[in-house]
């Protein structure tokens, strides 16, 4: 049997190259084909449509964007999901929001279609390195089915609950590291702002108690003020989304994660989108008069 | 000569019991009486006003809890600095905001009198334990002058720059703090309310790279939903507040910092100002309905 | 022919015995039956379910509390779209989302069945008094089509656009409404705060070029701090969520809209959901020690 | 006698004016001094410091931009304060917070001088035509001596209270102002985003009862996106400090108006400081990419 795999963006590039080096025989489908080329260069199957990928699997991996972009690939015109085999499983490792998560596993239940979120810790060295952590949500069983698989692709595999758990779980964490590296952004900026230089808060912050352990990653890119992308900023606005959805949801209130959330969305319409989120410290500073 | 203290709250009372373990001949004054008994019982001398503390004294410390304060306590009737002898150093341990740091400078220099700026960073504890930081603004002569006495309450001066600069820092500092706990008390309510235990939250959460080490510190009283005060949450709020005071001298934006005050705010006028600030927690979850 | 009506809350209510009034011979259905039984005193038929309702009518109505209700109504198991006959027409009259009013048109042209979106300005009493202003988004024959069932609903009928854009335009009303509600309610709390009487703020602000016309509407509610519901806050906090959706997608930022969402939700977590939203002001005075 | 007047900005210039116009003889001064040169060719006296302006006078009028130039021009070197004569009245007609107005009454007092604070509300035109609003604060003989004078400049004057309740009461209604239209700017982008015309959205949404009359004032601008200056983006952000710094002091949380206070901040940071205040529209639709 191959293992299919839909989304081949910076993280699920990574993604399928290390399952591919695992040996396991891949079968692919991306919205722009020439993501794929390494892959198929490197042995795998090119499959025209999510749909035409489906019959020659019983294991199926998606990392996409987007809520919208899982609907449309797995029950679009040329879905997969109508074309899979009953019994086959279906892991998800995007980060979308819980309650969508659920009704893809309805929809999948539907068809006799078994259904996982496992989405990741880590970004683009992790996934690069196999050092992901999955947090997976769905039965012990479905997660013994496709552990070998997630352990050729991460270090980590933590079973949060069922299914809608390993996405809530992912919710949280990129809400306080979306939350984390803002506030230490904005801190920067006010010192700075104040006449402290760059180099001593940094000297001071990175490393105290008072700063989460991501702004010392990000220090080369905040001193460089170059922000060659890990994760884009849009998609961490996205994540933001996927959380205020969920909070909706369960009745939570946001206050700082949307005030977050918005300040990236400016931060998008400045036109930082495409840069790694700590570029939010560019935003905050933009038209700042440092000498 | 003997040394001056004003201000013996949670943070002053230690602070000056370690200048008398050290040695040090005190002389003490403070709004409510009582709080200088154990000092007096060890050799203190009362003062019945600051303006009555300060002709013996050369060097005086004040550790009071907002700008108001220390302007009475200097400046009002029967303040102390028109009664300091010329060539006298007040050194000031209070969280202010910068330009009010600089506006006592000038007074003092008025009178001929230096002034430094050393907030602490560290709580009860660190006060306790003489293991506080001193974030310095003023003239390295200064600081040296007064550097004995520090040692004897902190285990770090950090000397920051020109008055004002130790304040502008430790503003920072409690920015980052304030920020960081409440996004991570927001985050522990999101999780719950998604499922997930606040046991798991805080095992996969803690100690990761996207929350700040201050959370792991703040698990017990999280845990225990009891907020014996380490740190008050109405002095955070006080502390975002001359973050937002600097901040608008300075032209910086906070978004997250003032989203953060006016939750804190909320929070005090649901009765958590006097509990320690991890109560940001309780507050969110409030009336939260967890099984 | 029969009109189809599902939704008998307090708006639907009223909304179906005016078309019941205006001569119109109803199938209606409600989640809660009893909330049926005037109209079927009038001579309303019963409907068990969506399903059942759909044969005899080519014109429904929908006006429900938030798009989940409504794609269960149309599309879960029971839900009416499947019963339609080809070339009903489907208006729906809740505040929903553009892209789900989108979602809902293209669901229904796949069974040949139209759709509008049509929701209401307007609350209780001018849904009692057939005073409610329609937003619609269709197309112009489809207008035309229910223009008399409108009519007797209504008094005015803006036709804004394609599918989605009455929505749209909803949308924005209730975004200006919660703020301006929002923002009025912190100016009362701010001006008593500083000592000013509720009455001479009413007597300058009321009325002025600053207060959106809607706060002298509720002064009523306000003076009494009696907040029987016209519009219940948990549905302006849900209006304000499909606010934050649709500006998601188009990309505009909402710091305000935001902002007040997550204010409207730590209401409804102090117990002021079913509370008319002017309650606002009764969640920041709420603690406040007013002589 | 002389009538003093300190402050010959875009609103103090008019309002000079129109006391000479009425007959008083002004002594001036500025400190930009070539503000004050059609007031001189019309009579008056130039005042070469707020010292020296306030011998001949025992009414004086200050119109000064913020807290930090009041106190800098009436307590600083070359103020006015230690020169006027016992028993003059000082007007402050500056937007300043009710603490400070407290704090400039007492210090008045000290030299037997009494202090009144008479912010004003409208802007250039309103100056421009004496229909300013003043809003009083102080002792009713003190409103008596200057009531001639107030009413030749402007058409409304209400006593609110003691000493800071006028100024309380200007604070309410531009934290009202500030929200309101910065609300309206962002609906406006949201229904443009959405794809609703701008025209359209004014045709709906101006005198409706959700959006403030001021709105509709700001339509030209808003159409031209031209933004000359009536009342200055980064005063209207100043006045929202001031409420901030008052909200502080009285306990009230202020979370839209915080969150508004933000936004207008980075919008001067981004270069519309010196616009018109409805320039908050051009900030928020900036990069919008509209067809």
């Amino acid at each position: 049997m191959q293992v299919g795999f839909i989304g081949l963006g910076i993280m699920g590039g990574y993604m399928a190259a290390n399952l591919q080096d695992a040996g396991y025989d891949l079968i692919v489908y991306n919205r722009t084909a020439d993501k794929a080329q390494p892959l198929l260069d490197a042995g795998a199957t090119w499959a025209d449509s999510p749909a035409a990928l489906a019959p020659p699997v019983d294991l199926i991996f998606t990392m996409l964007a987007h809520p919208e972009a899982i609907e449309e690939t797995a029950l679009g015109q040329d879905g997969f999901l109508a074309h899979l085999r009953p019994g086959s499983l279906w892991v998800d490792c995007s980060t979308i929001n819980p309650s969508f998560a659920r009704r893809m596993a309805a929809e999948a239940a539907e068809r006799n279609v078994q259904f996982m979120d496992a989405p990741v810790l880590g970004s683009r060295g992790a996934a690069e390195d196999a050092q992901l952590t999955f947090l997976a949500g769905g039965s012990a069983e479905d997660l013994e089915r496709c552990r070998p698989e997630l352990e050729s692709m991460g270090k980590r595999i933590i079973h949060v609950g069922v299914v809608g758990m390993g996405t809530a779980l992912k919710i949280v964490f990129n809400h306080q590291l979306a939350i984390s590296l803002a506030g230490f952004a904005e801190g920067l900026v006010l010192g700075q702002s104040l006449g402290i230089s760059k180099e001593q808060l940094f000297d001071v912050l990175l490393g105290s108690a008072v700063v989460a352990p991501i702004a010392t990653a990000k220090r080369p890119k905040l001193e460089a003020e170059e922000y060659d992308v890990d994760f884009p900023l849009q998609l961490m606005q996205k994540d933001l989304h996927m959380a205020a959805v969920a909070a909706y949801e369960s009745g939570a209130a946001l206050p700082l994660g949307n005030a977050a959330k918005e300040i990236y969305r400016l931060a998008m319409r400045s036109g930082y989108g495409e840069s790694d989120y700590a570029a939010i410290y560019q935003f905050l500073l933009e038209e700042w008069d440092v000498e």
